[in-house]
């Protein structure tokens, strides 16, 4: 077990290496060929060209990896076609396809309906293998719903539809809780962490095959990640595109599906859950809903104050005017009447990040982004005592 | 065995209506990132902006028909994780792969040591596959080499290079041979249609399951291909992009090389070697070799010519100049002296394309293209003569 498990870690150092110095070389491509952004949260003097989508470089170096390292394994063992590696491949064609899609999306600006149905269609090889290596698709019901005669409850073609809606719900999360230089990869670090901290004490447990498969992966994209962070802290020489969060989302996805701790990973979301849940009325289009929903760089204060969009109140349904109301009374939104004529109002678009600025005031990027990662680290630690403590009460 | 054919070759149809619709509607998204150029063969009032890579909806596509379809065998034969199942995976993940380098390419124009170090990598998971299903790396030698004691020639770590080749091979033949209206998706439809004939024809035969496993890969690439020359025609509305050359290239090593069929691919492949073996001079660097090879067009005769690239003989090595100078008087060079003042020569780019046109003369696009597969089918005449009667003698 350990064999393989400390040449992929030493492959990983490589790994990184190889992808701290591959990505400046490989920047002067991006810019040609248009692959760049203003950064629009940098003063006016310092708001030079910066690359757009270096994810892709960090996924190359991940598959090339992993490709390299999937014959150790079954070298080591002398197994021909066992299970894990079968699980290795179609976990490596997920997230292989899933690169290809967002980089697609850096090029192309695909609409939203491919961004839903792409995932969905990334998944299937892994349910496939799910269903053809006899994946369980029973759940143990906690004590409160348990009786003698019914401890587990079989949700059948409910638990693939769960699966489905969790590679689409993970490669989207991370890419809406972005925006400032950092904060995308920052948190794919935190989780990917978390995921390795998870694996390393389930070793122990009876299912380590399914961890010491999870480990083989999160290793190697634990590594590349550090390598994109190093570039893509403030100030920010490299942006991550969407090639990146759809590489990072579809890799947990994967791991926790073919590793079976997809409710953990879960827990390890949770501010990214109540991102989606804060941002669903801008996503599903029932507030209006501006292309970048950023903070706003201030130039005079050299800080970033929360972005606005602006909607007709008597045009939006009254059901989310009244909770938009309510949550402006607890302090969560906030809501501003436009004086110029016309009968309109604004509220701060509506992520997570926006939140933090409203409850503390603004706040420089760097500061921000440590903030965002701190509450994510919290999060994780709350995760870790549900998962480990908590849970031993239902359970 | 005839249900799930039937169904991937149902499947297959879709895909090509799919596809048929869904390049034009990408047009746009391609060009507004910046990813078209000029039709370099077209008279100066028809040269408009033409969208490059469409080979990336190609190859979307066929990835998500094969997703769809690759639960359907296991599901009918109720087989848990068999062989076939875990090639059609690891098939997938090469395909997939080199549909992302070729994307990237056309996207970031990568040079040319990734060129041959990404397929090389993208192969090594098939190669483990091969090696862990048991893979045989010996060779039955033709009856001239042939005796009692010695039948066949163990070849096992030189097999699996020859593989590794094949792949590398397979994915730049086809991107060498390009430059006209058509060509590239024409060559590949011709070949394609040979390894479906071909395994049609095995189906009888004592491996017929490794025949199977090609045609549920091969009908599908034929449908998207069909689809994409429909657009790229003369006169083109799209370009295919080193995208599709390279998706098309891996496809056929991958069945190939896990159908044990690849010295029969060798044959269809006949045209694409002579070209090879005609453009090494200028691939290795040996002489000048211009960006682009293709044959240049006469504004006045709206006919294609040849296309030169110029060189001082005095600093060519010696041996390739006198091989030079015997294609010359053998008539299959074009070697003309460039009379300016300088000690300079040029000659004919180092293309069959080029040498039809030598040999035939100034010639219309349509026209050139049509001859190109013509050589493509009769060469295909010729392999499949070569692998059912000539074999036969050695065999």
């Amino acid at each position: 077990m350990w064999v393989p498990l400390a040449i992929n870690a030493v492959m990983s150092m490589v790994a990184y290496h190889v992808c701290v110095r591959l990505i400046p070389g490989m920047k002067e491509n991006f810019i040609k060929a248009g692959m760049a952004g203003k950064d629009l949260n940098k003063p006016p003097e310092e708001k030079k060209l910066i690359p757009e989508g270096l994810g892709a470089v960090c996924g190359c170096v991940f598959l090339m990896v992993m490709f390299l390292f999937i014959p150790i394994p079954s070298f080591i063992t002398m197994a021909t076609l066992d299970n894990q590696f079968v699980h290795l491949l179609c976990a490596l064609l997920s997230i292989c396809c899933m690169i290809l899609l967002g980089f697609s999306d850096d090029v192309l600006d695909l609409r939203w309906r491919h961004k839903l149905l792409l995932p969905t269609m990334a998944s299937l090889p892994l349910l496939t293998v799910y269903f053809a290596s006899g994946g369980l698709t029973s759940v143990l019901l906690p004590w409160p719903f348990r009786s003698e005669a019914r401890q587990i409850i079989e949700l059948s073609v409910l638990y693939y539809l769960y699966m489905a809606l969790l590679a689409v719900f993970c490669t989207n999360a991370i890419n809406i809780l972005a925006g400032i230089n950092g904060v995308e990869v920052g948190q794919s670090v935190v989780i990917a962490t978390c995921i390795i901290v998870h694996n390393l004490i389930e070793l122990a447990g009876t299912n380590w095959q399914q961890h010491l498969f999870s480990l083989y992966i999160m290793l190697p994209f634990l590594a590349v990640s550090m390598a994109l962070l190093y570039h893509n802290w403030y100030p920010s020489e490299v942006f991550v595109g969407d090639t990146y969060c759809y590489f990072a989302g579809m890799t947990f996805a994967v791991v926790a599906i073919l590793g079976h701790f997809s409710k953990t990973l879960l827990l390890f979301f949770i501010p990214q859950i109540i991102n989606f849940i804060y941002s669903t009325p801008q996503l599903f289009h029932l507030l209006p809903c501006p292309r970048h929903r950023l903070p706003r760089y201030d130039n005079k204060t050299r800080l970033l104050n929360m972005s606005y969009a602006s909607y007709n109140p008597t045009t939006v349904h009254p059901v989310v005017m009244t909770t938009l109301r309510l949550l402006h009374r607890l302090g969560l939104v906030r809501i501003e009447v436009i004086t110029n004529g016309v009968e309109e109002e604004r509220m701060n678009n509506l992520t997570v990040i926006n939140l933090v600025i409203k409850l503390i005031g603004p706040v420089s990027e760097p500061v921000l982004t440590s903030l965002m990662i701190t509450i994510q680290v919290t999060c994780s630690i709350l995760a870790f005592t549900i998962r480990y403590w908590i849970a031993g009460f239902f359970y």
